[in-house]
């Protein structure tokens, strides 16, 4: 086992509470009265900020579904990019010129850059400063303003994590507030929130959870529970995308499991080789996070022979596409540039591949590796 | 599916934090560190209230270890009997004679008769009466005081769950104080401290996590999420105990960790046949609730044919004794008892033989699965 890998005792924060089911999405106006009155019993206003993937835009009903009074703010979240430190710092700036620097709740109802939005929103009301000032490991001093979470496209297992990922444009750096703090007090699970979203994306997105799990499952760093929700995750996945309908009411119910089960499994382990050469297509060519990771197992064929094998037989089940090709423009300066990318991600590369990763991912083979996706 | 089976949203409450590994029981000094200063900043003595399983005892070190002060009180508790609602409203009022009203914490260290022991006297201090005025369902008010949870041996899942059996001797009531105010705030699963439970113990105790998940995926009532933790405890168990030793390092993590997901089972699903017949044993024998559900397993060859083949070849596997003939004695009355104390139990026969299950369940074949006992 190698030193720079966490050996020894773990401590995990779990999400406070979770309602689960068809139709659990009703549970939230009840919640958020909670909330409300004690806001106002601590003499504060009350008013709930949701923040909503701009799908849901399109919805008349969404507001009231929500229970969205006249004094909260629902902004709809734009997801063409992942979130970076300054949106954050804008929308909490807005926030802050309405007076709302202490809602009752912040509710990220969303994908993973919605929910990942929240959590960064609720932490800096909590916190003062800005979104660049926590990037790292516990850097966060207080609790944040008390959040829900409410996934509507499942696999990313932000739900149940302590990070919110986030892209500092100015330094470069892509990096997320760990905190024990950023994790949900409250996830509402509701798999009819999932009905919509579109195929490619659903198979996308379901795909992290597998492929994070099946990276643990293979690395050198092991613990009993990290295995225990890993092992759990992928035989949901394999339910889900093995055969039949992958989007039928079960199998979203299914994949809802599983996307938090992997959330939990992320809390005590480390991902593998996928999860690197991922952040190397997120950052050279923009390419997000969930659609990268399956581009990625287009290479893993050497590294990952079982699981390469039962993804591709999942895609083939499901009928999704994955993109390719998508290195065929690069020069050598672009495929530099993925090398470092990847290469500096050196936790997960040395679960994967040992301390001396860098003798195997030689930049010509990496190269190769990003040519052939 | 029966309408007495809740079929709507759940709605779960997790343990707060959980540190698991090897050693992990040296984090529960600093742990308490906090809530010591924490109670001390709002004006309280800061002492902590340590309820230890009465083996440890024998352990000059133990206090050392915990980090008992001098202001501390350390109670050791007597596994003989399991908790009565006289013993708790008994402890909690020599807490009170010593003026320790809002102890900083209530720590309970031991299997499941002192891990819920310690979460009824933090409920107890927490909302006054007696224990059994919150026998039943979301009774309590108000949280208790901030309870840490410490298992020394694995499978009742008491260190996940949010309930803590009592027994009222005055009216013959068996029931916990079933709300989330019940759930630990803390868990430390440390699998060092079950290396000396006695061989039997440690496998009857394991197999109450094994008993409930088998149970619970062969009901009516299903879930996603339940039946996953249960197919994964389940699985681990099947690791610890079908073959080699049990009780090496890593199936005292594994079981440990089984436990716990066990009792996240519980959360969203409902037992069978064999607890029933289990309370009943508890009831009318006093035997203990892990011992009798194992001796139930004796009966159980045709409601649950599969499971039964494996337990048994569990037992073997292990060379553990599971006692036998236990109702040889009985009369007509005592038969009686048993039937009575069993049928009663509806929700969870309702589970395992549908609505109408008095009509296979009839006094004459409920003696007779006794007499196989």
């Amino acid at each position: 086992m190698a030193n720079i890998l966490d050996t020894g005792v773990k401590l995990v924060k779990n999400v406070g509470r979770y309602n689960i089911g068809a139709g659990s999405l009703a549970e939230l106006r009840g919640l958020l009265d909670g909330r409300r009155a004690l806001a106002k019993a601590q003499g504060q206003g009350g008013a709930v900020v949701f923040l909503v993937d701009e799908f849901f835009a399109r919805q008349r009903d969404v507001a009231a579904r929500l229970g969205v009074t006249d004094d909260d703010v629902l902004q709809f979240v734009h997801t063409a990019h992942e979130p970076k430190t300054e949106g954050i710092d804008a929308l909490v700036a807005s926030l802050l010129d309405r007076g709302l620097s202490q809602p009752a709740a912040v509710v990220g109802m969303g994908g993973g850059i919605t929910m990942d939005t929240a959590k960064a929103v609720s932490n800096l009301l909590g916190n003062g400063g800005q979104a660049a000032d926590y990037q790292g490991w516990d850097l966060l001093k207080h609790p944040g303003v008390f959040k829900v979470g409410i996934p509507t496209v499942s696999g990313t297992g932000a739900e149940a994590t302590r990070t919110c990922v986030m892209t500092n444009e100015a330094t470069g750096l892509k990096l997320g507030m760990n905190s024990d703090y950023t994790v949900f007090d409250h996830v509402i699970m509701d798999p009819q929130l999932t009905a919509t979203v579109p195929r490619n994306q659903y198979f996308y997105t379901g795909m992290d959870a597998y492929i994070h799990c099946i990276e643990s499952l293979a690395g050198s760093y092991r613990n009993a529970i990290g295995d225990a929700y890993s092992r759990e995750t992928i035989n949901l996945c394999r339910q889900v995308f093995g055969q039949g309908d992958m989007m039928a009411p079960e199998n979203r119910e299914r994949l809802m499991v599983a996307s938090y089960l992997g959330g939990c499994a992320i809390a005590t382990s480390y991902v593998g080789l996928v999860h690197p050469l991922s952040a190397g297509l997120s950052v050279v060519l923009g390419l997000h996070h969930c659609v990268a990771n399956c581009i990625v197992m287009r290479a893993m064929g050497d590294f990952y022979p079982q699981a390469y094998d039962e993804f591709w037989g999942m895609v083939d089940a499901q009928g999704v596409e994955i993109p390719k090709g998508v290195c065929a423009g690069l020069d050598a300066a672009g495929f530099e540039a993925l090398y470092k990318a990847s290469i500096v991600h050196a936790k997960p590369l040395t679960n994967a591949l040992g301390e001396d990763f860098k003798a195997r991912l030689t930049p010509e083979k990496v190269a190769d590796l990003f040519r052939l996706m």
